[in-house]
Parts: structure tokens; C-alpha cells; sequence
């Protein structure tokens, strides 16, 4: 079953938009890796927490994504930014629109 | 600026399979309304709870989608199975990995 990984990151005062863009980078590599969405977003109410909602074909192409020198770059980046609030909730993906047709597993 | 929302919605016991069902019927109408992605998904350790992650073009086609039949006949069929327990989360969204290549507000 695909799996689903949803995230909010704090970020040190101003510094949300960077956290952004640093997460929108690795964007690309992401599918080969067996990556199906990776959304990064905000909630109005809260300027300096990040959301992000991934869906991957495995729980296992997740973790193996971790080792990744793309994910590595991003995480180094990212950790001078964050506040250290963080929260981060495991799914298992039923189905919907937006997904590949065919679940990989 | 693309619009998301995250819920969460408990379910009586037992009913989390039947509510992700009537979920995922409406997804062929809703692109035509604006949705560029309904994933339905649960927690392993929370086994009458549903989570839905959606992202619209804006929240003006979510709104509006509110109105459509199969919204309508989603909701009258899901009603019946809920425990009354949600959490919804309004998120705007920044990008990423599998939204169609341009927003369309």
C-alpha cells in the first residue's frame, strides 16, 4: 500500500520562504526515487511552520530516499532554518485524484 | 495561490473503509471543478479515522464544488458513518511534486 508521510516544520522567525524553496528544489529527483506527490505549503495562521505531504510507492522507497545525496543537500539546508517544533504523522494511501494510475509497489 | 485543506474524520467503529469507499467515488467529477489532488489515506494507529488531503486551484473552486450533486450526495452518504470528531486545516500551497505543471487560478 503506498505511503503517506505529512510533516510541518518550524522555521526560526522570517524564514519560512526559504525552508520553501529549499524543499521545492529537490523536486525532481524525487520520482525516480518512487516519489508520487510532495506538496509544500502554509497555513495562513501561521507564518513560520511549513506543511508537507508526501506519497510514495513504499514505505521502503521512502526510507531509501533518506540516503539520497539530493535529500542529504536538502536536509543540510534546511536544518539552519528550522526552530526545532516539528511534527510528522505516517499514512497509508487508500486512493484518490492526483496519484499514477497504478500503485508500484 | 493554489488552496489546500487537510481533514480528518472519525468515523464510528468499523466504518473507516465504507467512508474512504463514498470518498473516492466523486473523484472522476472532481478535476472538472478545480481539484488537482484528493488523496484519501488512515493511520495505522488510529483505525476509525480518515484523512483527506486535498488541493484546489483556489479556495473559490472549493467553495464551489460544496454545491455540486456529487458533493452533496458524498456528504448525505457519509453522514451517516461519522462520529462527529474532524479537524480541518486550510493550507496554501507553494508547489511541488505531482500538481500540474501550471496553476490555473
Amino acid at each position: 500500500m503506498r505511503y503517506g508521510y505529512l510533516a510541518t516544520m518550524g522555521t526560526k522567525p522570517g524564514h519560512r520562504d526559504d525552508l520553501v524553496k529549499i524543499l521545492l528544489r529537490g523536486e525532481n529527483g524525487l520520482r525516480s526515487a518512487g516519489c508520487e506527490l510532495y506538496v509544500v505549503g502554509h497555513a495562513e495562521s501561521d507564518p513560520d511552520t511549513v506543511w508537507v505531504y508526501e506519497v510514495w510507492r513504499s514505505k521502503a522507497h521512502h526510507d531509501a530516499s533518506l540516503a539520497l545525496p539530493e535529500t542529504r543537500a536538502a536536509i543540510a539546508g534546511a536544518i539552519p532554518l528550522l526552530s526545532g517544533e516539528r511534527t510528522g504523522q505516517e499514512l497509508l494511501i487508500a486512493g484518490g485524484l492526483g496519484l499514477p494510475a497504478e500503485p508500484r509497489t
